[in-house]
């Protein structure tokens, strides 16, 4: 186990009819000027934008609001809500939605009190010293950046999708999460959340790292919650009680706690953001395609750790044929996957012939030339795994 | 699953050497002069306790100190300490031990800027809504107090054990976890710990509130590990790896996360805080005793969660008879607990006769007619549990 620094200083605030304490919650944490952040429309024809505004306001709170927020957010409107955080002298930033358009709250808050260009941040020339403070009413249990210092945003010129890590700057100081709006969620979207969700526990439990019991344990129990309470939400989707069961899993699956004292791995994340970017596929269907690839790939070359998650956590019989309960494991995986609705290959995904060059070249220009922790990956290991998900 | 608010703010700072960062983290949350509080002399033989003041010293914070206290903690020692704090005035307190030492920390760190007498709190009569800051040094894995809001102190007149919990107020603002500290720690000392932290998930996985899977999962995966572990450092003691999951799952046992969204029970730490209290026993081997008892009980009222228990975490088969799965489940953890060298009768823990009456008497007097969430105890159950486990 490595030497390590936990801290989850997020205040999660869960349960029914929780968004109502935004204004409270607020003030608690100081604002007085709000920019509100959200995304195409749901938070405003839902009438929860409404609620969360009017909660602000009677807190005497002012509010300025940036819409419209895509899936896969690009760096236009972080630009374009830095200027209104600028103008009106914004003091906090509150994202209604889900990752986002909490990610693009993350980069105007670093973006307003910094001199230069916020991309220098995700091309990793600055460092975030300072932001506004955030809070979040969750709407779409995926991506766990309510629980994270985290954001990814793409460039629109060149397609570039970054992410940046800070230890405290970015971490919501609260996080408002009632399972109750997530049912109105499809079952494609509730679908690319789980596959998003278990993916970030996935990339934390392939490590180099040894000795590593509990945080392996803690990721599987976490994995086997999800699965079954995945399959009781595609039978039953108005289950408040499975809906609060995967909310929460998003937020364990991202909050450090499945990571720490080991090494993480990351690269399936890597490989699907440029599928992503390049192709506007959504985050999470790009992962139910490139992980069970990924897993496969690295079955090949280094079974042990595939063969104890095909084990605990698909019930895989143990034996000495290690590469054996790999094949099963995977298997059990991608019919899991396809069972709540998933692709899990580039076909499915309606990418019938994937520029699989520009993806590889991509790729290792964004992101150096190995990537991976568990088995480190290069140009051609990445070309093998985009050739596996064809 | 109910409704819930979860923060869990500490740094842990975890690894080899890290007991040398205690004076740059004491500077960095704002401490001048510190109330170092220690135990029995360990710390003092090791070395340990100079290498923290040295640490302190360099970042300019003055050093006052309080040894001595013992297991099950008692007031004189937090009313000598809050004298001591007021007479040099101390801005911070430092916890250099395990949670006995943790825990007269915070009940001095409440009871300096507090006007009454510092037992109203723990008898319920005042709560706690300023405290002196807490940075730890942990030596024992066990309490959990490094990860918590909460303090357990006896009353020497009466022998009333007693315990106050808050969200916030006593939470340390860091906790130092070094597990090569935890290598020179007894074989019994070791056991006691971990028959302790598996009680603090117990008590919070036996509960009335349904639908809970994924916290049931964590819990669950956490003491699957603890038992692997314990097994381990009963061969190998000096193994790093080994004492540094032993050591994390104490606080992840007992930070909160095992226990959102769900009443807790914790009738058999009611229960063992009279027999700790009465008869000087180390809390842990009096939970070894206790908490089998408890589960014989409630087995026979309500069988279902135990049955899981029995499954999931000792891995009796499942089928139909619930009730024999529950004795199976039992006699696997209590065969556990004796493989690991702790008692689970009083008789092993050296008391021939308990004096139960008196034992039921102080338990109602202290805590009320009923007890635990999970099956309510009377004065009747709590007699026949005690009867149990003799």
């Amino acid at each position: 186990m490595n030497n390590f620094v936990f801290i989850s200083p997020t205040e999660f605030v869960f349960g029914k009819g929780t968004e109502n304490k935004v204004g409270s919650l607020a003030t608690k944490y100081g604002a007085n000027k709000v920019l509100i952040v959200y995304g195409k429309g749901h938070a405003v024809k839902s009438g929860l934008l409404q609620r969360v505004e009017d909660s602000l306001m009677n807190e005497g709170i002012m509010c300025y609001k940036i819409g419209d927020i895509a899936p896969n957010p690009t760096d236009d409107k972080v630009y374009e809500g830095i200027e209104i955080a600028r103008t009106y002298h914004v003091d906090f930033m509150i994202a209604v939605g889900g990752g986002s358009v909490i990610d693009t709250a993350k980069a105007i808050a670093a973006g307003v009190p910094y001199e230069g260009d916020f991309w220098d941040f995700f091309q990793g020339t600055a460092r975030v010293k300072q932001a506004l403070p955030i809070g979040v009413v969750l709407t779409i249990p995926a991506a766990g950046s309510e629980a994270s210092g985290n954001s990814v945003i793409t460039k629109r010129d060149g397609l570039h999708k970054l992410s940046i890590r800070t230890d405290r700057e970015l971490r919501p100081k609260f996080s408002i999460m009632n399972p109750e709006l997530t049912i109105s969620l499809s079952p494609w979207q509730t679908a690319c959340g789980i596959a998003d969700m278990m993916s970030h526990i996935m990339e934390r439990y392939f490590t180099n790292t040894t000795d590593v019991e509990l945080t392996d344990r803690l990721c599987e129990g976490t994995l086997k919650a999800i699965i079954q309470e995945a399959h009781k939400v595609m039978l039953d989707p108005s289950n408040y009680e499975v809906r609060a069961n995967i909310m929460w899993a998003a937020t364990i699956a991202h909050n450090g706690l499945c990571g720490v004292g080991r090494e993480e791995d990351w690269a399936s994340h890597f490989l699907e953001h440029e599928v992503s970017a390049v192709y506007g596929v959504t985050h999470g269907a790009g992962l139910a395609v490139i992980q069970p690839a990924w897993l496969n790939w690295v079955s090949n070359h280094r079974p042990e750790k595939v063969a104890q998650f095909a084990e605990r956590v698909w019930n895989v019989e143990k034996r000495k044929d290690l590469r054996m309960m790999t094949v099963e494991g995977v298997f059990a995986y991608k019919k899991f996957l396809k069972s709540i609705g998933l692709p899990t290959s580039f076909r499915e995904l309606g990418i019938e012939n994937p520029d699989i060059d520009k993806l590889v070249y991509k790729l290792h220009e964004d992101k150096g030339e190995f990537i991976g922790n568990y088995v480190q990956l290069d140009r051609r290991a990445t070309r093998e795994i985009y050739e596996l998900a064809k």
